[in-house]
């Protein structure tokens, strides 16, 4: 069966975005590229890491990480990443309402998912085949799988930046155990792999 | 002018105690020893750090850290590592409440300081001479300091554990930038260290 992968950027005391997210401040005011400069300044050194975070062969993401917008669907969004999306594969959005899928350039397809996190790993599962159902984010669609002991890696991305208030990792998840499985590092990044448990 | 270093051990989570301290949990309700396994289990491949960490001519640390106890002095109270603490230095505690210094075996002496942050460090600063001074804890004192901008080198031993709620590094210390120096890490634990700057 499909691993469970979740890659995370997050700053060092824990908040995987701040506050105030919108159109022009995905990440939260204030906060801009700063949880991902080692992406953008070091891609070659973190060549390896990067390829993995896109390495799956579905993907799966809270609403809020699909678009800034709230209550009934704007069709004219069809996500962050414009014409042709990093994910190339399935990507299924947890949603309250039914949305029609839509399949943009490269692979990347859009499904939304309004039966919850279990139906949306099955059907992310379906999807996938071999390879790795990846948990996209946000911070409370990974939560959830964390709390439902659902996620096999969780490969934390640690950026050297202080951003004091947002949205943080590990909030509500209970009681999980952890393996550390492996740690890397560049000067922008310290990369640590665990392995959750319940 | 001697360099400031600070050793926390923290979770995941980045909580570097629980909630509940008392005589019985010095490090909270359900936590133990779940921080520092790596240490316990892991001392020779962790010899290196582990030296580093009393490797100090001066210590600084809040009341809650020296003892359970609030309130008047409770003058039979010594500390928590008994005949020998393992600083075999000067240690200042900071206090609301003044009470005369006092020596132990080893070479580790309590020191009572009224004055503050600033004094504190002062009068660690003098005792240390040319070696580090370092800020030994908890939470709630290594953030003034860093809020302060007085931290020279952050050394963070991330445990992989989740305690989920508790006393929080960074917490209020505001726009506090940190550079990553060096990573290290064993099976129990990852090393980083961070120089942070106002």
């Amino acid at each position: 069966m499909s691993k469970v992968t979740c890659d995370m950027g997050v700053s060092v005391d824990g908040y995987v975005a701040g506050l105030g997210q919108s159109l022009d401040t995905p990440f939260g005011e204030g906060v801009g590229d700063r949880l991902h400069e080692w992406m953008f300044q070091q891609p070659e050194e973190n060549a390896e890491v990067i390829t993995e975070i896109t390495n799956a062969g579905a993907f799966i993401m809270g609403r809020n990480m699909f678009g800034p917008d709230r209550g009934d669907w704007d069709l004219d969004w069809t996500g962050w990443w414009g014409e042709e999306p990093p994910y190339h594969a399935p990507v299924f959005v947890l949603a309250h309402r039914p949305r029609e899928s839509f399949a943009l350039k490269g692979g990347t397809t859009f499904h939304f998912v309004t039966g919850g996190i279990e139906d949306a790993l099955a059907r992310a599962r379906e999807a996938a085949g071999e390879r790795s159902v990846s948990i996209a984010g946000g911070a409370h669609t990974v939560n959830q799988y964390m709390a439902a002991g659902l996620i096999d890696e969780l490969r934390l991305h640690v950026a050297p930046v202080v951003l004091g208030r947002g949205e943080r990792l590990f909030e509500g998840v209970g009681d999980v155990s952890l393996e550390q499985v492996s740690v890397q590092s560049t000067s922008l990044v310290t990369h640590v792999t665990y392995r959750p448990a319940r």
